[in-house]
This record gives structure tokens, sequence and C-alpha cells, in this order.
């Protein structure tokens, strides 16, 4: 079974050493994970963005499962680039798994960026919108997702010292899936 | 052909009007616009959360196309739940169109939230996380997936004094998609 690596970890400075680590961990629990960064694209060629969508596309296509971490990423919520993914795969009937390397739920974040208040029994940040407010860690369309697609959202107790590279709650989603694709050997990709 | 409209216009305060002008420029142009709101959850529900998403998913399934706003929302791009929906609509092979009330390419919107420099020849933040810098208004899985499924993203040349409520960029995604519609009779929804 392969296994999308969607998240924002290809933007950090040692991208391909954390795609080797979480393929490592693939391998570890018999799947075979698919790392964005595997399709080598000339960054200066003026059609490399376009090259990097048909190669994570044509990578999602022939995965049967998605791990899409939504660690919040520059600001209270999930890179927008994993969600489009999570949301694709979704919608293509593949086995959806996620995890998130903060814990705490959206709300909460959301104080962090701008100033939030309860209006008309609703709370809404400084331009008047609403901040969603079900305890849940991020938005309630990628989560109840996970829920229905795959597994709950996977998180830590607490926030790990090194959110972009402590991979524990990254391997209970690949333990989940390997445990998930035991049992339903049906699922394939 | 019913078109889903997606995005974060349903935290605005004014979040039902929004929705009927919407559906109202859609029904000028031929088409029935599906908006979120038209669920209509008890947001004091112990499951409202999972009653929002299942109403939304019907919606989604049911429409032939979805117009995704992709203004950015509390931070430099566009919201959450809106991206997944847009990625689970390309997932089902439906016609995506987009778009932006904010003209500037992402790289610059970074620029109003962190410190970004270059390093390494890569664009970086505060965090040394890359920052995409393609030119593009933002993330681009979600670009492309409208260059390639329906219409490329759709923005004004200057940013409308109420990037919330102007339906200029809105009404222009109507037309491209009664326009593609009229030319392929067979995408319906």
């Amino acid at each position: 079974m392969k296994i999308y690596l969607a998240g924002p970890d290809v933007f950090l400075p040692d991208a391909i050493e954390i795609g080797r680590r979480k393929a490592e961990l693939c391998r570890r629990h018999g799947l075979v994970g698919l790392y964005p960064l595997d399709n080598a694209v000339d960054l200066k060629a003026n059609d490399a963005s376009l090259r990097i969508f048909r190669g994570n596309e044509a990578m999602m296509n022939e995965a049967g499962a998605i791990i899409a971490n939504l660690t919040p990423f520059r600001g209270p919520g999930a890179d927008a680039g994993t969600v489009y993914e999570l949301g694709y795969m979704a919608g293509r009937g593949k086995f959806c798994l996620g995890y998130s390397n903060d814990p705490r739920p959206y709300a909460d974040r959301v104080r962090k960026f701008t100033d939030v208040a309860s209006r008309d029994g609703r709370l809404v940040d400084r331009q008047g919108l609403t901040v969603e407010d079900f305890g849940l860690s991020d938005n309630l369309m990628m989560l109840h997702a996970l829920d229905l697609y795959g597994c709950r959202l996977v998180t830590p107790r607490q926030a790990p010292a090194d959110s972009w590279r402590d991979l524990d709650a990254f391997e209970t989603c690949v333990r989940l899936a390997a445990e998930r694709l035991a049992a339903q050997p049906r699922a394939s990709g």
C-alpha cells in the first residue's frame, strides 16, 4: 500500500531528510511512503510550479491513502497545499489520516494571532468574522473528513519541542494505516 | 447546473445576505448556486459541526462545479475549509473556479505577516520555512487545479474597498461557468 505524505515539511530547510525519515517509518510498518520531494523538479524552469503540481497529483492518484501533516503553518491553521491534497484524496475516496503537532483547539490558536471577542453569541475576530468554536483543532471540513474517511486527527498530549521534526504523531498515523489495511485488505493503491 | 459556493463568506456577520446576493447572480446567468448556509443547523447541537460537514458535502456531491472564494482569510492565504472543498471537488472531477479579491502574489502577502529573507536561493520566513515564490496568488496546488480543471483564478486589478462584499470577481466566475457550460452541455450536476 502506497501512502501520500502531505505536509509543509517540504518547505523545511532539511525537507529531504524529513522525507527520508518518514519513508523509513512507513517501510518499517510494511507501507510505501510517497513524498512530494521525490519529484525532482528544476525550480528555475518556467513551468516549475506546474511540474510540481503534476508530480504531486500523480503520486496522489497512485496512493491508496494520505497522511496529512496539519500542524499549523504560517498562521493559526494548516498549510493550504496540504489541505487541498486532503480534500482531493477525500474526493477520490482514499483513506485519510492526519496529525497536528499542536494539540490546542483552533479558537485558542486564533487568539495568538488576533483579538477575539464574543458578540451576539458568536466568537469573532477583529474583522468581525466568526471564529469556529467547536473545540476542534482546525476547520471542521478537514477534521470530519478524517473522522469519516480514515482516523480521527492524531495529536500529542503536549506540543513536542520541535513540532516540525518530531515524528511520533506521524508514526501513530502510519501504525493506524497499517492496522486498518491489515483488517481491510481490499483497500489498496 | 448547480454550483457550490465555497468561501469564508459564511463567517461574515451578514453571511446570509451575501449568500442571497451570490445565489441571485447565479440565477441571472442561468445557474443554481448552492450556499453552505442553506443547510440550517442548530449551532448549539452537540453534533453541529458534523451536521455542517454532512450538509456541505451533500451540496458538493449534488453540484457540478465549485466557485471558491480564495480571498486571504486570517493570514496570508485562503480559508482552509474552502481549500479543502476545492480539493474535494477537483478529486471528484468537478468543474473548478475560484477568485481572490486580493490580487497580490502570495510572497508579497507573506511579507505583511512575517519577516522574509533570501537564503541559499530560497525565500524563507522567520522560521526558515520556504515561501513559495512562483508569482502565484496562493499555494500552487490550488492555483494549478483551477488552471487545469476549470478557469484561471479570477482577481481584480486592484483590491476593492470591501474585499468581503465586492462580488465583481465572483460574478466573472459565474459568467465563465455559464459560458463553459453553454459550450460543453455534457457537464451537468
